[in-house]
């Protein structure tokens, strides 16, 4: 039968006695919830990305829909890494072997290639009831797991990965979410610090908010090509000894917002990060290379989801998390908490497991697969190039190599007057500026102070994923609107 | 660009700033997460349904795959309500419509019915770039938000539900750990508590222990099939009083595990529930008719997913949340929260839809649907009837009759031997019964201590999913099961 749940807010008061004795119902003063009475460090979450920004680019989008008259046609949205809202198209191979585990009857439809009838098979003989509407185990379908632990031995050449150091994940979000709660305790000098880069991925920020843990901020290098610098980090752990205790050291890899790949950290290694799709340093990689000393006891947790790379599936929220050294102990801690929500979504499972167990050479798909990905790579790299190009030619911004990742994290010099201005109104200088940018241009830009930056420093964070033509004009938009507005400001 | 987050817990103590100063590399001392040093409310979290019993049963069902030999062949699962996974078959349209919007080239098929293919349409016209792999917004996707609300307002009569009032959630789950989260606030005697009936579905004791909040118990009655007294809310909320600040009441209705639906609360109605698919008493429908005192101000939030009901569609992790009378301050403070994980799956979004906008009379598929909906269902209260009947013909089984919900929760009499070699074990008495049952019959069921019961008395749960033929052979194993075991420590 059909399930409704329901949580009441009670009424506070003697009053509620009184009332529910004389005839069973619930006489009520106030709300219960209210600012000033909910749960504080759910109020201290801040998370730019979805933020007042974003708001009112929906509104704006409305507002054109309704006919209102605007300086523009559209609302270019570069806040967000959401590659298929900016027109990149699926990987075919992924959406055929979904649409068989979803519904299984095309299995005997000779429209669909072999290879994704197999994997669509597997999948669904790994689900409960042979479907993807059953509950998986919490930590994920068995068979994925597998895939991804071969898929992580192959990426580290060789070095083992255990099944059941896997966690699927509903995103790469949750699993941070979840190990970093794992993580939170004590209570004021003894309170868990985490430390993350500056920039960061405001997940991070908000998370250790909620959950009442201590940020510790670490600053990139800009004018390194924004890296990481080991005696930055040591000033940053030792500023945070003085107040709380530093247990968790977060990194992008590569970088959100910033782009950095990881050259120098936790040790110097031979290779070199170009912008290739997917390759990246692997620290579990470097972990053995440093020797058993460091491998059998580093405790490490990384992440990776659906959402970005080449595929874009951020709507699936597929993700998984390996951990490795975690004392055993607390991995059946982990598990008995993953359960409480029982499973991750299991079409997301499914897609993470095509992402880690693509088409293979000699299989039917396997040529338009790479085509499609290698369309999606050199299309990235491409929009990668422009985007430093054209915004180093407009005095004001600078620009470091877009590396990696599909964001630009670009530094802008604002006028006095411009920051006093905003000041004044109560706002951070760049979302002054980003605000602005948004009402004359429609184009619509996170700010910089959403993932932090040195004091007195402003940037924007920008996507580089809008279709190329589009991606140009909104460049040569914004050259426009920052000559103005510094002028104006000037 | 790919990536690859890490959470990389960073050693203790001075000999890291040390190490760290001379070569860049982190020696480590112990383990920095151990069972002593992580998140204290975690350990406290409890959830029976995934617990000791269900591990051994996945053991159990490797071993019989390896060969070992048991006096059974198979593991029956009757701990979780995961239909699929019991057998039960998809609904045919549901499943059409999610591989339309997963392989849009399906369009094109006419295999395929038109008002599949409207439907799946009309959901990615509401997705960014036409994909169902963009991110939604956070409360969810705009058209299907909209279908919720209006989905509501005809099950209530035409009492109006507001599309802004309905957030998108990740399973059931999500939405109430949510809710749980905003409210959890105060310290000591102000700390938040949350009224869980007895026996309860244990997510809500999990979710309290991993909040910190303060579970406060109250009791259905068992000897009025699993109603609810007044008298008892009164108790245990005076009880309370003593020691934190009650604020929140949850129901769940139809009961989990106990199947009970409401009858007399918040305050009596006419209307009478009988076994009947997904129809339930809405809580928001008697708000109103107490009048606009009650319908103007009570705080209430309540839950729906597409996991139960007729669809058992788990693994899709659909489901949705209404508040009403929520302080609108709390409201932008929930849309951010949930805007830091950035979206439930949107394949689940979109089933959701489906179930809330089912096909119509005069459509292609309101024929088939509704044969598939009806056989679900009538099956469902033929094995509750069933288990109900089979159950009671067992001396020291004693079942209520199995209402609305998917699951039974019968009393059972344990002898006095029994209850203490249990003791003895350190274990429950219900779950060292379970246990046998298990090594000896291969039934999986959840331990009665798990949802919790009034002191001396013992239950077990069991859902009546498996199909008719595998239930009554369950029924009739468990019967001389019992009979041995009573025998056997008597
Ligand atoms: C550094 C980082 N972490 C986590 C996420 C969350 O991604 P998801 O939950 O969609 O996998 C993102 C998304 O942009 C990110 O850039
Ligand atoms: C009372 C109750 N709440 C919540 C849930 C969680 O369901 P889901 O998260 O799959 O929607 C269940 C599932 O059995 C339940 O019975």
């Amino acid at each position: 039968g059909g399930q409704n749940r329901s949580a009441f807010p009670a009424a506070q008061g003697e009053h509620l006695h009184q009332k529910m004795s004389e005839n069973g119902a619930l006489p009520l003063r106030g709300k219960v919830l209210t600012v000033d009475t909910m749960n504080a460090n759910v109020k201290k979450v801040d998370y730019a990305v979805r933020g007042p920004i974003v708001q009112r680019a929906v509104q704006i989008e409305k507002e054109l829909k309704e006919g209102v008259k605007k300086p523009f046609e559209e609302v270019i949205k570069a806040n967000i890494g959401d590659a298929h809202a900016m027109g990149q198209r699926p990987i075919t191979f992924f959406r055929q072997v979904m649409a068989l585990c979803t519904y299984p009857q095309l299995l005997d439809d000779n429209k669909f290639p072999e290879d994704a009838k197999n994997r669509a098979r597997r999948i669904l003989q790994s689900c409960g009831g042979n479907s993807i509407g059953a509950y998986t185990t919490s930590q994920g379908i068995d068979c994925v797991r597998h895939d991804v632990a071969n898929y992580i031995q192959r990426r580290d050449g060789g070095i083992p990965s255990d099944p059941d150091n896997i966690y699927l994940t509903t995103g790469a979000s949750d699993g941070i979410v979840t190990i970093l709660k794992l993580l939170t305790a004590g209570e004021g000098r003894t309170r868990t610090g985490v430390m993350i880069s500056i920039p960061q991925y405001p997940l991070y920020s908000a998370s250790i908010a909620e959950l009442g843990a201590v940020q510790i901020n670490y600053y990139l290098n800009e004018e390194k090509c924004w890296s990481l610098d080991i005696s930055e980090l040591q000033r940053s752990l030792q500023a945070a000894r003085e107040h709380c205790d530093p247990r968790v050291l977060c990194i992008i890899n590569p970088g959100n917002p910033t782009g950095e790949p990881l050259r120098s950290f936790p040790y110097k290694t031979k290779s070199n990060y170009i912008y290739k799709g997917c390759e990246f340093h692997s620290f579990k990689k470097v972990l053995f290379e440093m020797g058993p000393e460091y491998s059998s006891k580093v405790e490490l947790a990384s992440f990776h989801s659906t959402s970005k790379c080449y595929m874009g599936e951020c709507g699936f929220r597929g993700g998984y998390m390996e951990v490795i050294n975690m004392d055993p102990e607390v991995k059946a801690q982990l598990t008995k908490l993953v359960s409480v929500r029982l499973c991750p979504p299991a079409p997301g499972q499914a897609l993470m497991d095509l992402v880690v167990n693509s088409p293979q050479p000699g299989e039917p798909s396997y040529q338009t697969f790479i085509k499609e990905r290698t369309d999606v790579l050199s299309a990235l790299a491409e929009k990668a190039k422009l985007t430093e190009e054209i915004l180093n030619t407009v005095p004001g911004i600078s620009c470091n190599p877009v590396q990696g990742a599909m964001y630009s994290f670009p530094r802008i010099t604002l006028p006095e007057r411009a920051i006093n201005e905003a000041k004044a109104k109560g706002q951070a200088p760049d979302m002054f500026y980003c605000m602005k940018l948004l009402e004359e241009t429609g184009i619509c830009l996170v700010p910089g102070s959403g993932f932090g930056q040195r004091e007195g420093t402003y940037h924007f964070r920008m996507t580089i994923l809008p279709p190329t033509d589009k991606l140009k004009i909104m460049l040569n938009k914004l050259k426009e609107f920052h000559q103005k507005f510094t002028q104006q400001y000037s």
